[in-house]
């Protein structure tokens, strides 16, 4: 259940979109790693908020108990800290686990590919945070889903408005969690879920009400450095002056038009401590879908400065920003979009098929074709001992090959082959 | 357990033997397609003999029982049965999971890498099994592992040969798992096992060791089709007959030199019905390595015409025969060559580092490296606001980066840059 097998069209589609990724974080100057499919369950345990139910768990077979990952940034600072790795440019693409009530139709599995970049390592404020807002711009664009927005935000910022809106500081976290439902509620419902609970007063819940309805650029910003209550915070201050870093640099990128300043965005893990981002596409109104497909958001990330020193026996801190790129949604867009133009997709590359016209020709074929894979050719043949000809050229078309190399009884013996065409249908003998 | 990191310098050098075995695949027509890691249990149950023990099992938490998979060819049999396919040709590249004794100077993990490429359908006997040994000795060619060896038999001269030796049928595939330990134990001790464990009379077990010491080529099918006892075996005369067959493709593909017929070779997986076969390497002589690893099989593979029937609800059998190569085997042998030739990978892929001379210019930075980015050059800078020059040009000097792109005071003024060669230290303003 929420799992599927991907069929040639498919991966091939994939592997194309896979390899734009991989691209763009190879532009930026990142290494790839691996990590296994499998981590000690204790590696998971306490990293994912409400969401540490959703981790696949390994029956005890005697030995280590196991866990299938539930993301690629918790392996990421583990193995910084085995490998005491403190400065690290990494991207890695592979498949996590999580068992989520799947909807598959909008492109979410319960597993599924996620691709990671993150910078690890002590750095001058906003440079590495500013470069992965500008990877999710250039992805976003380059796959050309159509319209989005990155939405920003900052842990800080929000715990600084919590703590001047009368919430204590225990309940931070459990309080951010209840906000990251603002995307798929209305704050009506997300407030009472706060004073019911989540145990907040009706004031603070509203006075947080007022907060998270902001949302805009670097004028807001300076309107916020200047709020008189959330200037009390020293936390909100911090956030809010390296927010402001953060739009010049994104301004020098040129990316801005794209990007929103958003006191609603809380993401629901625990372990971020800074910046936190989300980009999400725009539902365009020209849009003549028939059943307009909502996917959410499909990338996200941020700043999470406390993960690595969490499996350091000496809780040695290694500061960390990264993002992962929702493949898996962009996907299914990208796969709907295919099946409505009726585009076909090759799945192979063979170059040309091997034929021949006459019987009691296979020896032939075997000789001829074991020459041009040896020379790097793709090539196949049909597999039957005496294939008509027919056959063998409708098997080109049926697949899109392009060519066909036809040895007969006269080529034989002229030791020529005959070259066809199969679109034109052209024929040079060589 | 028996599972690693692997760190960008191993992912670069997996990657590029990874994409010489896909090249090779895709060269011989073959789509990709791709399964969950995740299988119902009870797929896996009964395909894999006494290795079914070996299979990883997740907790139940509700809902379907599920397993990791064992090997990808139960999966794929599993997608041509609910797919109602009956004819294809595929390759998959992915990690497969055993719960083993792990031997990881071996290559032996827990957790692999396998690609399998397969051919499903109806065919002319021998076409397609003699295209799986062609890529066997294309990918080992291709990768320059030294010299090997392709075992080759068949199931039915086994069974043969079992029949023949007064072994009942149903001790056949008991019979044929502990054979398969010839190759990591000398024949006295796979006797006992055959007559210890297995409860067969010693003179059925001496018999079969007069078989399995032979090996050859075309002479020697020649002679056991010849041979008056196992000519009484019918099934015998088809492998024999078949084998001959093979053998006469094979020298048409002009790699016979490589291959041998070994009555010894008995593949552990129930699944087999045809010819199976499996690729060693030799040990040079002439090799002055320190510490010689041995390192068994690097392919195998085989035809299983019973398989998609066992998936399928009217039992309607599809034949297939396929390879799978041990990538991590080979793996582990480049990775100790790399160590010992001292040869640096790099691992990541920078074309340029943006860099700067004095102090106040991270803007004009950031401004040309988003330049770079969006012409599509892979380009770094450091996440400093005014790092040293020296620094810089040292970064690139570790990470193998060839050029900088040097802005200054001089050059903002003048509207150029200084690309520097890192290496020769020439620079050209433009």
């Amino acid at each position: 259940q929420g799992t599927r097998d991907q069929p040639p069209a498919l991966v091939a589609l994939r592997d194309r979109l896979l390899a734009a990724v991989v691209a763009c974080f190879k532009r930026h100057g990142a290494a790839a790693i691996d990590t296994p499919v499998l981590e000690l369950r204790e590696t998971l345990m306490g990293k994912y908020g409400e969401d540490t139910k959703l981790i696949y768990e390994l029956q005890d077979q005697g030995g280590e108990l196991l866990a299938l990952r539930y993301d690629l940034t918790v392996p990421f600072a583990r193995y910084l800290a085995m490998n005491k790795i403190t400065n690290m440019k990494r991207y890695h693409v592979a498949k996590v686990y999580r068992r989520d009530s799947p909807a598959t139709t909008r492109g979410r599995y319960r597993e599924f590919y996620q691709c990671d970049f993150d910078i690890a390592g002590q750095f001058d404020p906003m440079i590495p945070d500013a470069e992965c807002l500008k990877i999710v711009h250039e992805i976003l664009t380059d796959l050309q889903v159509g319209d989005f927005l990155i939405k920003v935000n900052d842990r800080r910022i929000l715990n600084g408005v919590f703590a001047v809106c009368g919430i204590p500081e225990s309940k931070f976290i459990t309080t951010c969690s209840t906000m990251d439902k603002l995307d798929k509620m209305p704050w009506e419902e997300v407030r009472s879920e706060m004073v019911g609970e989540k145990g907040l007063s009706p004031d603070a819940a509203d006075r947080i009400g007022e907060y998270v309805r902001l949302h805009g650029g670097l004028d807001l910003i300076e309107r916020l450095l200047q709020d008189p209550k959330l200037s009390q915070s020293k936390l909100a201050k911090e956030g809010l002056g390296d927010m402001k870093l953060l739009f010049e640099y994104l301004t020098l990128f040129g990316i801005t038009g794209k990007i929103s300043f958003d006191l609603s965005l809380a993401r629901g893990l625990d372990y971020y401590t800074g910046v936190i981002f989300e980009a999400v596409l725009l539902q365009q109104e020209n849009d003549h879908v028939q059943e307009p497909v909502s996917i959410g958001s499909v990338a996200g990330g941020g700043r999470y400065d406390g993960l690595v020193g969490m499996f350091d026996p000496k809780g040695r801190k290694v500061p960390c920003v990264g993002v992962s790129i929702g493949i898996e949604r962009i996907f299914s867009i990208l796969e709907q979009r295919v099946k409505a133009s009726g585009e076909k997709v090759r799945t192979t590359e063979t170059q040309v098929l091997v034929a021949t016209p006459q019987k009691h020709l296979l020896a032939a074929r075997l000789k001829l074709i074991s020459e041009l894979w040896d020379a790097g050719i793709k090539a196949e043949m049909l597999y039957k001992k005496d294939p008509k000809l027919l056959k063998q050229l409708q098997y080109c078309e049926d697949m899109g090959i392009p060519l066909a190399a036809i040895v007969g009884e006269q080529e034989l013996t002229d030791g020529v082959i005959k070259l066809r065409d199969v679109a034109t249908r052209e024929e040079v003998r060589m």
